[in-house]
């Protein structure tokens, strides 16, 4: 471990110059580590997996100069560490880099909830300097086949500083999501898992609920899976994402998923409601008011 | 109105010497009046639009022969009516057909429910051949502009053959999908209209609802929308579908749709349930069967 340039300071204020790590090599952490290198972002990227071969793959395509499956032996230069796990891996291995990180170091991750992994970072010592991160992107295929440099383009990249998270922190983590494309936003943890909830996990608990829901009525109807065209299948898209990964977003999110899910249910009663009832008008309004909203924000 | 060749046979049973009356040039029927003449699959097509403007467009684009503002006169010569107007406006026209289509000719229509369109065939006049029929396609677009001769190219094209429907009716609606590139799957209409309600009929109400959800969200965080990535904007695509064909959907398949709502609302709380009771093993087995069977489906 080498010496902070002097005590409070990160190691390295600019992006260019930093030696990153990124842990773990799979969809965001692959995407990330290709864009560090295509973009010439970044001095050195280290790349940290459990596995060699991936490692050798993602060295094969020129997406890490370095690679270790050992956390503490991959960050042990870092100047910036990004943990790149599922949101439950990176809360057990913030803990592990307490004692590893090397002091000065500026640690972020891309998980995509935050108040559960920003208390973590709460537990890191002084001296490392941690911030969070979430770029609003993703694709259902895992894995580092699936991996794109070009994920974070024209995306929004949210950050949530702490209490503790120094300015030059922040700066190098906005300097960051620009280097890679993205559009930082700067949000409080607890507001950005509250409004991921609403975007994100609850459309990936509908996806999941729709097609649990045909699996009933294939039971008395099994043809019923060779009428699903587009639109049952974009509808459910979000249901072929990765196990893992869902059930750390939903049991770290728990509450503010558990919101919508109830705001979510209300609104289909009062859609079955106002159908039950044939109450032509009230349906007409209710459908009206949502078809817009969804021109107006998705076009 | 010329006599059919013999009382009680179609006026033509070979849709290569057909003439096709289509009836509403939208979507679905610009498309099939595009995909007709594109592929020389009768002798001749006549599209009724309650517009001239829209007949104008449609003989442009070389996809009808010639055009009726008026559905009597539209459908003088055909020996194919195909009646491709939103659910409830088919009901009403198939009324207006009764006196006007002539002796022998075949009635169908492209409808997304059948039941109730199916009913309304019964009252065609004897001499008349209705069959029932829906092309498993569709984008949320409406309109002539939205449509495509290659709409149907390889989607399933439900056939509903009523008892009094001849075989030879049955087999020129078999040659009609075949002709546009599309898969005949015979069914009755109430099996239709409840295999339609689960893969088709609850994803727009589930996006729909969606969309209201995070209306509800946005009140306390304006900003929601802007983290809206492509999860959101798959899942609730269907929201974005033509007020009046979800209204007549909806209402003329209330019984089967609230079927599959009610389904749909036990299979969130089961969700949900195992959410708030932190029950992760039942979470976990809940999550993969959905998993599972969205890639056995959509690959």
């Amino acid at each position: 471990m080498s010496e902070p340039p002097f005590a409070g300071a990160a190691r390295q204020a600019n992006l260019g110059d930093a030696c990153v790590a990124v842990v773990g090599l799979g969809l965001m952490g692959g995407s990330l580590a290709g864009a560090l290198k295509m973009r010439r972002a970044c001095r050195r990227v280290v790349g940290v997996a459990r596995r060699r071969s991936t490692l050798d793959e993602a060295q094969r395509r020129g997406w890490i100069d370095a690679g270790a499956t050992n956390l503490a032996a991959g960050v042990a230069d870092a100047d910036l560490v990004i943990l790149a796990t599922p949101p439950r891996v990176i809360i057990a291995q913030l803990d592990e880099l307490g004692p590893a990180a090397p002091a000065g170091c500026v640690v972020m991750d891309l998980g995509s909830v935050k108040s559960a992994i920003v208390q973590a970072m709460e537990r890191l010592p002084a001296g490392v300097y941690p911030l969070g991160g979430h770029p609003m992107c993703g694709k259902e295929q895992a894995g580092l086949e699936a991996a794109d440099p070009l994920l974070f383009e024209g995306r929004r990249f949210v950050l949530t500083p702490l209490e503790r998270t120094p300015a030059s922190t922040l700066a190098l983590g906005r300097a960051l999501a620009l280097a890679i494309g993205a559009q930082p936003l700067v949000l409080d943890a607890e507001t950005h898992d509250r409004m991921v909830a609403w975007v994100s996990h609850l459309p990936h608990l509908a996806a999941l609920a729709l097609v649990r829901a045909v699996m009933v009525g294939a039971r008395r109807d099994p043809q019923v899976w060779s009428l699903a065209a587009s639109g049952f299948r974009d509808t459910s898209r979000l249901a072929a994402s990765d196990l893992t990964m869902l059930l750390d977003i939903f049991i770290a999110n728990r509450e503010p998923v558990l919101a919508t899910l109830q705001t979510f249910q209300s609104e289909l009663t009062r859609l079955g409601a106002a159908l039950e009832r044939e109450d032509e008008p009230a349906l007409r309004q209710l459908l009206d008011e949502a078809i817009t909203q969804r021109r107006e924000v998705c076009g």
